[in-house]
């Protein structure tokens, strides 16, 4: 019989996909200075200057991926066990890309407050937090007050990391259309964590038409049925409060930003309403938006999926690494937008674009290290 | 200048004794399995049966060594970032010995109740937990909550690690002096943890005749200044109610287990008011409550200590590793007093036992696995 999933085998065959191993050889002589009774030394040093652990431990390169597991990847609240397999892949990322020892912390909490509570008393044994597949506006919450309440970063990669991949993208798409970044009319198809990340990046670096959609349409200031993370997203984009679906108002846009949730949304017919030579990432998985051949025959520009089987894949996997990365290695204790936006200006640049190439491929190894160095400033 | 200190050279050239290492190798072609999009197989067959993380994530072999850095070594309160270098230690003991993946997770906590939400909460991630450098009695608290309400194994290895390797030193000890080891008359000096869990094991092992002094001398039932969890142990240990300072109820005792962290206590006068061919395990670290030497020339038939420089190092590395490997191999969803036992009497059986060896040395590569499969049963 055997199982028909090659994905479930290897996991299967693995049984976890990262270990925790010396750094050191252990032998009994060696345990006499790793552990006791040379290791009390150490302790007294950390006890005396507690920022001592950064020097002597490896807090400075530990990083929780903190999941309560209520919306993970596209699956929604699958529970902490299932958020697992997920967390330990992004560990695996961050150490092949960007050296950063990551771990999987999947727990067993229902409110923000219970959340924040929990990452603040971990926070001694790690070097910076990464907030991951958390249900909206609950993150929010938790992202706004451990921001405030923490000394060590705080990251949320579902906000910020595909919001800097986006950016990046869409500077260097700008180009190949030879239109001007700043006037770009760019119209966001979802407000989640992602679609409210990719609005604050696009307008810190200077976008100055930036439309949000949520469910109900176009979002602006002072539109019924908006959260207080909304409205305060809300305030800085829409300017001219367009009302209406985003069918509505995609049309005239110069770019489109998918993550809908929703295949197929984009249309040839939609995406036609267009303004000429559109820019198009749909970035919804597996199935995006529109497929890249449909987008191209309708007249698109550029085309970016969040797959790897398709030129100009926009995934937060070029970011994450070297963010982390780069905030370890500065000592800052807290990682700020303009940070983000330099970032992702540093991704954008590694690539001379193309309607092909907006993006660099996750295979250039230059990626993590200009991230970093741009985190650092 | 440079530092002088050997210890904290290593610690500051290592940064971390530990790394977290991918299993597997990491490219974009296996990511597409080990990640999006085929990890979100694996997440739904965990969702639908959260015991299978067991199967597809380390969830099976981790073990979340958790202290809140209130006891450590013998240091006191020295705070969770100072417990970090030892908790470094011990997992990658835990991983040299047992090949057990173990992770430092040093919390800022303050009462029991905080302790056992924060774990039960970590507890989707991990496979077991392991209580470490908590002070008493706080600490009994959390183990009994949290083995009444977690479904994964809680090893508390102050009480029990050290409790095991005694129980099998004195096991052999009393082969050596030719006496019936359920009829020693034994007096554990010091009634925290680790004295606690000796006499525990002693008792479950048929020591008939176990007493346990702390400050205020000997224990026994309806004493006044008891604890909850010291008059439990009351109930079982010294029946005959010898009251009295532990000077006095150390006259014809058959063994001295020394846990009292005061150095020097056991004097040659002292231990001449033993029985004949007495049994001392000075184990306060690093100075023993009496050093070999003098022990032997006041008349000890056997002695032991924590240290690896001489003969008969009585130290709960030898127990730990092994016991949580049997555990996480077994699947038990708790760890008893009675494999607790087995573990004692495997160590011991690895020993054709003299004066000088009542216990394998830690470089016995035969230890972990006999322990591990006593404790699997």
């Amino acid at each position: 019989m055997g199982n028909p999933s090659p994905a479930l085998d290897l996991h299967a065959r693995l049984r976890g996909k990262f270990s925790v191993t010396p750094t050191t050889e252990v032998t009994l002589e060696s345990l006499a200075q790793l552990y006791t009774p040379g290791v009390a030394e150490v302790s007294r040093a950390i006890e005396k200057d507690p920022a001592a652990a950064y020097r002597y431990t490896r807090k400075w390169n530990l990083v929780a991926i903190v999941s309560d597991g209520t919306r993970v990847l596209g699956l929604g609240n699958v529970g902490p066990e299932a958020a697992l397999p997920v967390m330990e892949g992004k560990a695996i990322i961050f150490k092949q890309f960007g050296d950063v020892d990551a771990l999987p912390i999947c727990v067993k909490t229902s409110t923000a407050d219970e959340l924040v509570t929990l990452v603040k008393q971990l926070e001694p044994t790690f070097g910076a937090i990464n907030l991951e597949d958390i249900e909206t506006p609950k993150v929010f919450e938790v992202e706004e007050r451990l921001r405030r309440e923490l000394s060590i970063p705080v990251f949320h990669d579902d906000q910020y990391g595909t919001g800097v991949v986006v950016l990046a993208g869409l500077l260097n798409a700008a180009r190949v259309v030879d239109k001007s970044f700043s006037s770009l009319r760019v119209v966001i198809g979802g407000a989640g964590a992602a679609g409210i990340g990719v609005a604050k990046l696009l307008v810190e670096a200077g976008a100055s038409d930036v439309v949000l959609c949520d469910s109900r349409g176009a979002v602006y200031a002072g539109r019924d049925h908006l959260d207080p993370f909304k409205q305060k997203i809300a305030a800085v984009t829409n300017l001219q409060k367009r009302a209406g679906s985003l069918e509505e108002v995609l049309r005239d846009a110069d770019a489109f930003i998918g993550l809908t949730g929703k295949p197929g949304l984009l249309t040839p017919e939609l995406l036609q309403t267009m303004a000429s030579k559109p820019i198009v990432f749909a970035l919804t998985n597996p199935e995006p938006e529109i497929l890249p051949e449909a987008a191209l025959k309708a007249g698109a520009a550029v085309v970016g999926t969040g797959r790897s089987d398709f030129p100009n894949q926009v995934n937060n996997s070029l970011a994450f690494p070297g963010i982390l990365r780069g905030v370890l290695d500065s000592g800052a204790r807290s990682i700020e937008i303009p940070a983000l936006v330099r970032a992702a200006r540093a991704i954008a640049g590694l690539v001379e674009p193309t309607a092909k190439r907006v993006v660099p491929p996750m295979s250039d190894t230059r990626v993590a290290p200009a991230v970093a160095q741009a985190v650092r400033g």
